[in-house]
């Protein structure tokens, strides 16, 4: 179907990016979330997502609401997409609320942009392996949203999956000629006789969780369906884009008390307006938008997709989106197997020799190994709450640790020592820092170093060492064509990250100066 | 039972240690086999084998047997025995041939000590916990040697195990008022039912691999039963022991060749007799000493073993030997477990989450993992036979290598880089040594090194670090009395440890000078 092109710069792409999933652990990690890896595809499910709207709406359409705290990870993951990369704009929650505030979030934002602005809204962590065909179907789908109604994605089902919601279609009578469907309505998640019913039926659907819709529709379904939701992002509203209105006493500024002046005027610096927005987002009650919107409203339509599609809920999953081997095994990275069938190992560089598994997950990280039958992946979330409760910080992150001038990877901790590999991209270098607890031998294994250490700027090349004293101002850059890879020896009573003063940054990150 | 003193002077334990066993992979390797491995106990098999001993039969007459390749590893091994360890003798065979040429060396030589010699023979990776029951049921089957007996010990079997030969005792019709139990045959590992019938006939034991008897008997039995290697024994006794026969020419001399003078003179160099003896021992039939000699001897005495016991065949031997938990699991190192039920995982600091497993052996170490169900772990030999096809030789060695001056650990290897941890134990010294292919640069991170470089000394001290350049003469030493500890980064375009030239070794490995 050939659609005429829409209007591109009243589309904006809301890309929800604040999941911390812990299903996909021990890949997943508290600082490294499903959508920043890389499951399936080329690239991390965050940056495909990106790039499967490339070029449907202008660069600076695309926002991505993430939390507070994953917000400078998720700048510096995007960095890699070049100049996209700093056109895109983001959205803090303070915390996460589930997806109907953060949808209502950034519709107040867009809709103050122009009340005409239509939102696309994109998890961040599914795999839609064609996005041409993704770009296609979307067109279709902005057509319905220019109706005023509300836009889903459906998926044909191929199995009785009981994991998914469905959408119910009306039946054809009134069949629209553009290949949109009426939506009769959502329906929650259901057991497997009824799966297998919706199935033969024909006319159920899965729901995708990709929506299009004008904002002025959406905000006013809040208005009807999430009243209390409504009034705090008005109220929101107010604070951020009508502060002088803050001035006047009104519901939003509490009466005065003795000890507390009321200090109206000081709600125009930034600082206290994104603490009073903070708290106002906090105080939400967490609802998701199927819950709370999709499955209350009317003038519901649904673009069938024509494109491949996993929301990637759990290492299962893989099953539905890589091909497997003639065994019914997936098997990536370093392995060796005898006889395994239905099996899914995902390694890395670690040798993983299985024999005879069936049925079974397993996955290999550099610091922990997790091994499950398939119809118990739902548990690992237990695993992570006791590592949680038992303090086991490390198993919640990463040993390498992405950063926007590139990498490092602890190879090893003992008793007043830490090494790691340090590896900085060409023309990158890090701020300009003081440790107050450590110092740090430095060894280049690969390319040329340029450093400052105190009112000194030297090189040191390959198979060259320096070391860094304590409480000494120090500069790592790597001004070469190649990337810099240096071995850092630590040594210290205390050697955690954040024994750090930054007085200068090349990425805007905090400096004390 | 109370029995005199055995006349511990003639009493000689011969400990076979050729094995280079694959079942226990991945935590055994070529270099690492399993009687150097810490699976059970508080000490690796082949250090309680000695302890098991020690106070039975003086130092001096403890030998073990083993393969020249392994012969100064285990030497090595033996170190932190201390004083005793000095005073174990050691026979290399050139190549392994089973238990029977080992056991015949061995009589060889302890024959050639005294005639009237006793031979304890114990293999060196089976499991028994208790030491001084085991010296209790020798004195017993001393005894029995004395009489110039073959004496065994035999396992009371406590399931129907198809993986052990099983010892048939005589009606004991002219039971003997000792507790030595006539043999009435040796029956070879049977079939289940088979299994099943001899633990109800109450007659049958396990074979334990252990047996004392005097060297003349087992050499007038190898003459009889296994007259090849006898023929074999008595030229390789020739040429240890006479040499000055061999100038005569008879028949381990060959005729005279025009390019090859006969030069009988060339033989009384060690060199050359021992050249000669690895081409003699070489040249036999591997046979084991159960079916050469056991199954085919009369005169065959059992000790009952009260002692508790396990050959520790496969990983699944834990099952036998360990204590389980509640569900059945036994769990090692850095577990995290939910509902596993009747499982082995044997892990170490590495994080290990498992859910649900049932019946499986999962073993984890810092380069390879393996996991297998219990039935099949026979087929762990061909996941090592694929990595020796592929040349896969990291998996073969361990990460963390003993030596006698300490260990190190390969931390990390890159293109041009490796990165070891190296301890020193307090004294000790490395060679005097050179590399024509790296530099070294090395951080002490703990302790204190004294450091030669061609001509110079020098210490280095915590948070301190130095270069070694490319072909320079160094040496590192710990004078202190805690573990020194350095990391080193080799630098290089060859970074295999065969680039290395030694000048003077504390420990006798061969010098270039």
């Amino acid at each position: 179907m050939k659609l005429n092109t829409h209007n591109s710069k009243l589309s904006f792409v809301v890309i929800l990016a604040g999941g911390s999933g812990t299903r996909f652990w021990p890949l997943s990690r508290e600082t490294c979330p499903k959508q920043m890896l890389q499951i399936v595809g080329e690239d991390t499910l965050l940056r495909q997502t990106v790039k499967r709207i490339n070029g449907f709406v202008p660069p600076e359409n695309i926002w991505i609401v993430t939390t507070e705290d994953m917000s400078q990870d998720i700048r510096f993951h995007l960095e890699p997409l070049g100049p996209i990369a700093r056109s895109i704009r983001m959205i803090n929650e303070p915390v996460g609320r589930n997806t109907a505030p953060a949808i209502g979030l950034a519709a107040l934002h867009l809709h103050h942009l122009s009340p005409e602005s239509i939102m696309i809204v994109m998890p961040s962590d599914h795999a839609i392996p064609e996005h041409d065909q993704f770009q296609e179907d979307l067109k279709l789908a902005i057509k319905g949203a220019e109706e005023n109604c509300l836009v889903t994605f459906g998926i044909k089902p191929n199995r009785p999956e009981t994991g998914y919601g469905y959408i119910k279609i009306d039946d054809q009578k009134d069949a629209r000629p553009d290949g949109l469907l009426k939506v009769e309505r959502f329906v929650e998640k259901p057991d497997v006789p009824t799966a297998q019913k919706y199935i033969s039926l024909g006319n159920y659907y899965w729901n995708s969780g990709i929506f299009v819709w004008k904002t002025s529709r959406i905000l006013s379904e809040i208005e009807t369906h999430l009243p209390s939701l409504y009034k705090t992002l008005k109220e929101i509203e107010v604070i951020l884009f009508e502060p002088n209105k803050l001035n006047k006493p009104n519901k939003l500024n509490k009466p005065n008390k003795p000890n507390q002046p009321n200090k109206p005027n000081k709600l125009n610096e930034p600082e206290s307006r994104s603490a009073l927005c903070a708290m106002r987002y906090a105080s939400l009650e967490p609802v998701s938008i199927d819950y709370g919107i999709m499955e209350r409203s009317a003038d519901i339509l649904m673009v069938p997709a024509t494109f491949g599609w996993s929301d990637l809920g759990s290492w299962t999953a893989l099953d539905e989106i890589i091909e497997k081997d003639q065994d019914g095994n997936i098997l990536k990275g370093n392995t060796i197997d005898i006889g395994s069938r239905n099996t899914i190992i995902f390694g890395g560089e670690r040798l993983i020799a299985t024999i005879g598994l069936k049925d079974m997950v397993l996955v290999d990280t550099p610091d922990a190994t997790l091994a499950a039958p398939k119809e118990r992946v739902q548990e690992i979330r237990k695993i992570v709450e006791t590592l949680k409760q038992k303090g086991s910080e490390e198993y919640l992150l990463h040993k390498k640790v992405e950063r926007p001038w590139g990498n490092y990877t602890v190879l090893e901790k003992g008793s007043g020592y830490k090494i790691k590999r340090v590896v900085i991209n060409p023309g990158a270098k890090l701020s300009l820092q003081l440790h107050r607890k450590r110092s740090e031998h430095w060894v280049v294994v690969s390319g040329t170093a340029k450093v400052i250490r105190d009112s000194e700027t030297y090189w040191v090349h390959t198979n060259e060492s320096t070391f860094i004293p304590v409480n000494t101002k120090h500069r790592l850059e790597n001004p070469g064509e190649v990337p810099l890879q240096i071995i850092e020896v630590q040594n210290g009573d205390y050697l955690e990250e954040n024994d750090i003063e930054r007085f200068d940054d090349d990425y805007g990150r905090p400096t004390v100066v």
